[in-house]
């Protein structure tokens, strides 16, 4: 069960983004396994993808399409990544295509493709054929938890966010949903997960939005280490709300940035809580870097470091072991002496030793909730990192370690 | 268990260096925790130290020491890493040091101090000094048995290997033990390992020797991507065999780099076969780069990802995991479909694909055993690696996410 997490928020709708849930039997009976996400002509998408060498098929059609004209639909589905399949998986990704255009009346190269689950495997596209118009009649504006659902793999818990803001005196509304549980270290994009916005915005600017979103939301994440061949964001804009976005800065860009960037971390930090195996929801945060990339590096090494990892998963407060990871952090650090480590507000190390006033006992009570923040300012600058991580526990083995079935 | 370990193998000795082992009462009743080894006047001394920012302690005074001039002595405690313990772990290992000279009678610089256990706590230095006589007193040029026994900590079996080559027609010995099993993905250096050779070399060429062999044997291996704070290897060359370097190339100094390379490998692999949970021993081999260090890059990535060692563990043939681990690679591959996949032999992935011929059972087949060999050809140039590694196993977890007892 993810960590910290109960029922779904409730969730409002997108005027002129209409989303349907089928099961379509790609890979299981009676599982809600394809989504279709219909939006109004006039929508503008930006997106992110994955920057795996071994970028998947649908990933592949869907940045040729998306370069070419703004979509009219997403098409979602589970059960097969669709990933390693050569040229017969981007035949199978552009029939996908061609089966939601002739449904919904537009051009193939309208619709983007995504698909998550089993690498290497053909995906059973004359399931997912027959599966698209059932998708498309069922689409509805209130179709998003649903929606949630459908694009769920290993997840145990369903991934969404609502949020309505006043950009320049107009109500602005915002929806997303996300799925990922492992293979979750994001490299400029991340997962799945779709955003709908009714404000109104160039491709340009929403794209600027985009990316400065999830620099600090997806792209600071790390269930494993492990980069999936299938991430896509993708971030609609309908246009509806009577909002505007007409240049890269200024206070509504800025307050629409922020309202973006709040959902995708709530998205973003679902996946997280929701990690292989999950037991503790971790944020590690460096500070006094030269600069944010070079916390950055530090932050990805701790949140990465299996032995961090397990140790976190006892509840054990084994500072030795992050200092072992910011020891082997790849940036220059100009005085280990100046380090200082706090675990959940309790000082543990500085001046190249235990603190003195620090007790097991004190780091045992800091550690005993399965929220946990590992904070480590390195004493040389300004520069500042968070990243977002979970434990590493029996359950990771388990999951992963079983025989794929 | 150590993954296709017996018993240690017959280990010769090395004129002119003696080991004695005792069991100091460091951290644990009764346990031998403390290792002298003492080497005759004449020995030179190459080494290689962790490149943690946080180096422990001894780490920081074997170095000091070693820069200033050749050994007659290593000390050698289990317990406590002091590492992280500021300026009184600077003191104690200095103190550790004296008491050495004091038993042996010679300079405190003289002295290479080694530490391994507990990162953060204090040395208990009174009950190191007390045994340092004792070690001393005990030593004997058939202690390398015992001294691989003595500097084991969560090691479940000990670690030694023995050679004996021609050079020149001299007859040449090394011998070597080493420790560790987690906390293992050396750079520049790894865990502790002590290897002696009888024959004579000036240090630049000893030390040309060992970085040499360091490069494709210690430096190559992982168990969890973690770098120890105590990092160190040393090779002491007594100069008794009649063998001697003369020069850096040539057919002598070949013989003896192959001869150490070849002893290293089989320290480092053993370490690996050793490696904390470890069920199946693990070769990553990378062709077809531009470069070895491109390889090298692959094949670090490859080995270190938790999704590929799970499915190890598991002895699934989930090769999509091990494409995944490629993709998200840090190098320029310049096509996909270029690359192809061997899992022990078996050919399952090429042309952007899976074989046609291949089938679910033979991957099964290939990676019953505890030995797998994942060979991963790039196909963009000649440029090659190898590195070690084991799988990633319940017992992991269990092992490093227990609470510190």
């Amino acid at each position: 069960m993810a960590v910290g997490v109960s029922a779904m928020p409730p969730l409002g709708t997108i005027a002129g983004v209409r989303l349907g849930t089928v099961a379509a039997g790609i890979r299981k009976a009676a599982r809600r396994d394809l989504v279709v996400i219909q939006c109004a002509p006039g929508t503008t998408a930006a997106a992110v993808f994955t920057q795996s060498h071994f970028a998947a098929a649908p990933v592949i059609v869907a940045k040729e399409h998306w370069r070419t004209c703004e979509p009219r639909a997403l098409v979602i589905n589970t059960g097969f990544a669709n990933a390693a399949t050569g040229a017969a998986g981007l035949e199978d990704a552009r029939a996908c295509c061609a089966a939601a255009a002739r449904a919904i009346g537009c051009s193939a190269q309208e619709i983007l493709p995504f698909s998550t689950g089993v690498i290497g495997e053909r995906l059973p596209v004359a399931a997912v054929v027959a599966g698209i118009p059932a998708a498309v009649a069922a689409a509805t504006e209130a179709g998003w938890a649903d929606a949630a659902h459908g694009i769920m793999t290993t997840d145990t818990v369903p991934k969404a966010g609502f949020r309505e803001v006043d950009i320049g005196g107009v109500p602005v509304r915002l929806a997303g949903i996300a799925k990922g549980s492992g293979m979750i270290h994001p490299n400029m994009a991340t997962m799945l997960s779709f955003v709908a916005t009714d404000i109104e915005a160039p491709r340009p600017l929403l794209q600027a939005a985009l990316e400065r979103a999830v620099k600090t939301t997806f792209n600071a994440i790390s269930v494993d280490g492990d980069t999936s061949t299938n991430d896509a964001l993708v971030v609609l804009a309908t246009g509806r709300s009577g909002a505007r976005l007409t240049a890269a800065e200024g206070p509504v860009f800025a307050a629409f940035c922020d309202a973006l960037e709040h959902l995708c971390a709530e998205l973003a930090q679902a996946i997280v809580r929701d990690g292989e195996g999950a037991t503790k929801f971790v944020r590690v945060d460096i500070s006094g870097a030269h600069s944010d990339a070079q916390a950055r590096v530090v932050a990805d090494t701790v949140a990465s470091s299996p032995l961090v990892k397990t140790a976190l998963f006892a509840s054990d407060p084994n500072w030795g072991r992050i200092l072992m990871a910011v020891g082997r952090a790849p940036i220059a650090l100009d005085d280990p002496n100046r380090v200082v480590v706090h675990l959940n507000g309790v000082r543990v190390f500085r001046q190249g030793m235990v603190d003195p006033d620090y007790r097991e006992e004190m780091g045992q009570e800091a550690l005993a909730g399965d929220e946990i923040v590992v904070a480590v300012d390195l004493g040389q600058g300004v520069g500042r990192a968070s990243v977002h991580t979970c434990d590493f526990s029996y359950d990771y083995v388990r999951i992963n370690g079983s025989y794929r079935t």
